[in-house]
């Protein structure tokens, strides 16, 4: 998620339309700023038609939330002609990158603020536990490729990935909520340590 | 953190029975749904109180925050009569029991919302780094008694207790926003394997 998504780039339905706008506006207002006429200042085409489709900002977020879930191969990183350790590097380096230009640092803000939305509503609860799930299958995927190779360790793919997914979870809140980039940078180092001394089947030590 | 915090338990002055009575109606309707009229419900004096100290929940809001670190010692567990190795336990065992009484859930469930004020609000913003730098000196000074004593290898103290710090963090907020309490009980075990293999000096490793 290091760059603004490909799939919101050329939008070519009204429901793509409607969703880069929600997309441009979340980057520039977060949630907390939100309103439907906001986005639809970021919207190319009648104005009407965002409130003919939406009751309110929340149920346009829960369909984009949906949205990006559709859409989540496109955004998270993956080429099977790469090894598991350099997939897996991949989907963490572009979960954390070292720094976040303006846009996406106002996405990663306004991701927190809406899984913030879950702890006191069901339909946000649902959506992130999906978003949770497709994460954790991803990783879980790559982890089982790379010990399907010889590469990896033989361990719980499940139990390892969750706590890549949680970490990386703790890293961005962090991150946008008081911590700063240092809170990315610490954090992939440390998982650089924590995948040589886990996961590599050679058992190759990082140094501390 | 299991627990109602003891410092709120008996207030003794105007302040601690306001924060008291924030706290309550936090754990009850969360961020979203505070009002100061909600806090004045679990106020044992005069409402008019309230109204002439804060001018409005967020306000409010970021001195229960101040109180909370000013008073940190007091649930933060800390014995210093055990071990570097069960006192860190202790710590971790705090944030992330297996099990949340529904005081203590809403209690997570609104600070991950508190939190997420930070994405937009310098205040908050602020207030958090803080407590992040509070809770992370707090690991430091274990890690680096268990480097002293002996029982820790001489590890980077300062970013194992960032990454576990932030771990943590991850893990309370995937909780209340989707995971459940696997999302504590996953990482709890994962966490346990983690010290196990990088912390402790003997070398031991946790079966997978």
């Amino acid at each position: 998620m290091g760059e603004t998504p490909p799939f919101l780039a050329d939008p070519e339905t009204t429901r793509e339309s409607i969703m880069r706008a929600t997309y441009l506006a979340l980057c520039e207002h977060g949630y907390a700023g939100l309103t439907i006429q906001r986005i639809g200042e970021s919207f190319e085409k009648s104005k009407s038609l965002l409130y003919h489709h939406y009751d309110d900002k929340d149920e346009l977020l829960l369909a984009f939330l949906q949205f990006m879930l559709e859409e989540h191969e496109s955004w998270v990183p993956e080429s099977t002609d790469d090894g598991p350790r350099e997939r897996l590097d991949a989907v963490i380096d572009a979960m954390l990158p070292p720094e976040l230009a303006a846009e996406h640092h106002g996405f990663t803000a306004a991701m927190v603020e809406l899984r913030a939305q879950a702890a006191h509503d069901e339909r946000y609860r649902d959506q992130f536990a999906e978003h949770d799930r497709v994460f954790q299958a991803h990783l879980v995927d790559v982890i089982e490729d790379g010990i399907e190779a010889g590469q990896f360790r033989d361990v719980d793919a499940e139990a390892v990935a969750a706590f890549l997914g949680t970490t990386v979870a703790g890293a961005m809140t962090r991150r946008v909520t008081g911590g700063g980039d240092r809170a990315a940078t610490t954090t992939r180092e440390a998982l650089e340590s924590y995948v040589d001394r886990v996961l590599l089947a050679d058992g190759t030590e990082a140094a501390e």
